[in-house]
């Protein structure tokens, strides 16, 4: 008996998770058990409100790969335990579900995204005709378990490390000391805090400085480096992860320390590299400046990674496949084969292990000042920030984007 | 008699930069009245302390127009009084052009660097046997006087009009209410906050507010337009310029308002954006964010304009042309002649009047409401960001650049 598919996303945006979309949009179009494809629209909020959209008929794939961002949107939602199995929302969902006659469920998202798919899985559990509840791992942060990365994080990394390279020639002119700060996304992990620090591991001399959430962060530590680097040169390059804590684990930075918290009850970040600049002008006294990477790190398509792209399509069209399976409760993964040549291979894991857990830069690949660790992690990170996406340009030269959304 | 060119950068760097300096070496080399091709390190401070390259036989000129940056390096020297004809400084300076035999001084900058131009040009006025001195146009800002715009501008503008492109998306995806500031450079001239605004400009709908340095800013009038688009849009982005003041003409922000200055007496600004950010958050009570584009909107090489770069080195080149003519004291500009198909003309003109004069967007272009007024400023903007410059990777897959500076 045919069913119906529906697809969503969730979490913050990365410029690879409209390729996935494209990839599941794809395969399930194509594929004889699947009726209708469905896209639902900000998530598991949205596809309880009943809005969705018909993407059966949709075709421009190669635009919807090249469009950054969540073409359906998203939405931050924690669903309630699976014990209050007549909470609204699960009583929405269900009566959705029933009325467009979804057999699959895909969604793309983070880890709190999987911590979604973990628990309808569970609520449906048993229940005869259960749709089948599958998750495609996205997130720029890379911080996902039991895959070797993650769609997203490629085409981030790429763009860190490209523009990384560029700052480095900016802050290069000047013949007075000066430091330059460079604050990077990674609340926990340090991965696209080691993608800024691609020009040094690829053969060149900075940045200085790489600061990992990982690793406790001294401050007086930090000032002797910035201090012994400018007496040899006249300036100083960090890159340094907005989730730097000091030995007792509290964050680095003033506003870190006032305690807010988001949705999701993780400490709100913002400032460190600021908080950084003031403490060198305080205690060196030397010009400083920082640079907060912000947005440009997870939208920057125009700097996409093919490699990325490509990988985050295969893995979509994978995702429709194990659902055809009827692997529910699972997340599609990639295993690395091989360095290089580049090879990966597709496979799922149980989605409970995913949920809510982070991968972290390993502890053999936290002191960069190992020859080995920096040779490998640049082998890690090389084969995912290779090749150009085509781009979709109007007649001003401007991209063209693909959005679900009226 | 054959004489000696000399060529220096100054002020702040720019991804097009490089390509006037390849520009003029190559018509340098060239020239049968030139012997020697030298470079000048760290601009007329370097200079003066015989820090001095030889670049008559450097081919590279392509990897060079792909370089962001000074591959010179730079200063920030403010030359004394022409009346102070003993100064230090000047002593050296004249020195070291009498032991190298220079008879073209050529130096790329901005208007601070005109001013250089424009007193060592005085200096030396009269003397028998005095080096040529001029001036060649370089600002991300845009803001020299008597050229219809500066090298460097192009692909700053290019740069933000694709960055502002994708800030639109990242920020379209949640159906909750969102405000994001993003920060501009432009100390006076609102060239670069215009080139933000160009998603709209060619068609689209945001950024929904254009903050120009030039009108007047009202913290109550801008609340209103957030408010307005707030009742018909989930979010909102305003594109806003470092250089903002309120009516009396005070920065608006806090940082501005300390009194900080830079070498040269300008206001020294950050944090725009952030105060516009803690605005709405206490005015208005909904998610808001700012982002500082920063270093990025002058470094992006990898997104050059491949009009910018190519009119930078032309621009160079009929520099070496006007040095050899003998036109001392005069900077090389740009007039054009049409819009579509582009094409300018180029031209000399008296550097004194170009010497520490900012040319601001024209009244004419401020009202953004106005719709042919928008029209102009696309067609302004849009033949100067077009074209990709081809990249050197290295095995790595990172951008190879060329510097002079051991």
């Amino acid at each position: 008996m045919r069913k119906n598919l529906i697809v969503a996303q969730s979490g913050g945006p990365s410029v690879a998770i409209n390729a996935t979309l494209a990839g599941v949009i794809a395969a399930a179009q194509a594929a004889p058990g699947i009726d209708r494809v469905y896209g639902g629209i900000h998530g598991v909020e949205g596809i309880q409100a009943g809005k969705i959209v018909d993407l059966t008929d949709f075709h421009e794939m190669e635009k919807l790969k090249a469009t950054p961002a969540m073409a359906l949107g998203s939405c931050r939602c924690k669903l309630p335990p699976v014990d209050q199995k007549d909470a609204p929302i699960y009583q929405n969902l269900r009566r959705v579900f029933a009325e467009y006659d979804i057999g699959y469920f895909l969604y793309i998202g983070g880890n709190d995204s999987m911590d979604t798919v973990c628990k309808l899985a569970r609520l449906f559990a048993g229940e005869p005709d259960a749709p089948v509840f599958l998750g495609l791992p996205k997130t720029v942060d890379n911080d996902l378990p039991l895959t070797d990365h993650t769609p997203g994080y490629g085409s981030a990394a790429k763009y860190l490390a490209i523009t990384m390279n560029e700052i480095i020639q900016d802050t290069a002119i000047y013949a007075v000391p000066a430091v330059t700060i460079v604050e990077v996304m990674g609340r926990n992990a340090g991965w696209l805090t080691l993608a800024a620090g691609m020009p040094r591991f690829a053969g060149g001399t900075k940045p200085d400085i790489i600061a990992l959430p990982e690793v406790p962060f001294d401050e007086e530590e930090f000032l002797r480096q910035v201090r012994e680097t400018l007496s040899h040169s006249p300036n100083v390059v960090a890159a340094v992860s907005e989730g730097i804590r000091d030995k007792n684990g509290e964050y680095v930075g003033s506003s870190a320390k006032s305690g807010a918290v988001d949705t999701f009850g993780h400490a709100y970040l913002s400032g460190v590299g600021k908080y950084l600049e003031g403490l060198v002008k305080k205690e060196i006294g030397c010009k400083v400046r920082s640079i907060e990477i912000n947005l440009m790190q997870r939208c920057a398509a125009h700097l996409a990674s093919l490699a990325d792209i490509e990988e985050s399509f295969a893995l979509g069209k994978a995702g429709v496949a194990s659902a055809l399976r009827g692997e529910t409760g699972r997340m599609v993964a990639l295993d690395r084969l091989s360095d290089s040549p580049y090879s990966v291979k597709l496979k799922t894991v149980a989605v409970e292990e995913v949920a809510n857990l982070e991968q972290l830069v390993p502890e053999k690949w936290r002191d960069l000042s190992d020859p080995k660790a920096v040779e490998e992690i640049r082998d890690y990170i090389l084969p995912l920030i290779q090749g150009e996406v085509p781009q979709f340009r109007n007649e001003y030269g401007f991209n063209e984007y693909i959005t679900f959304m009226k």
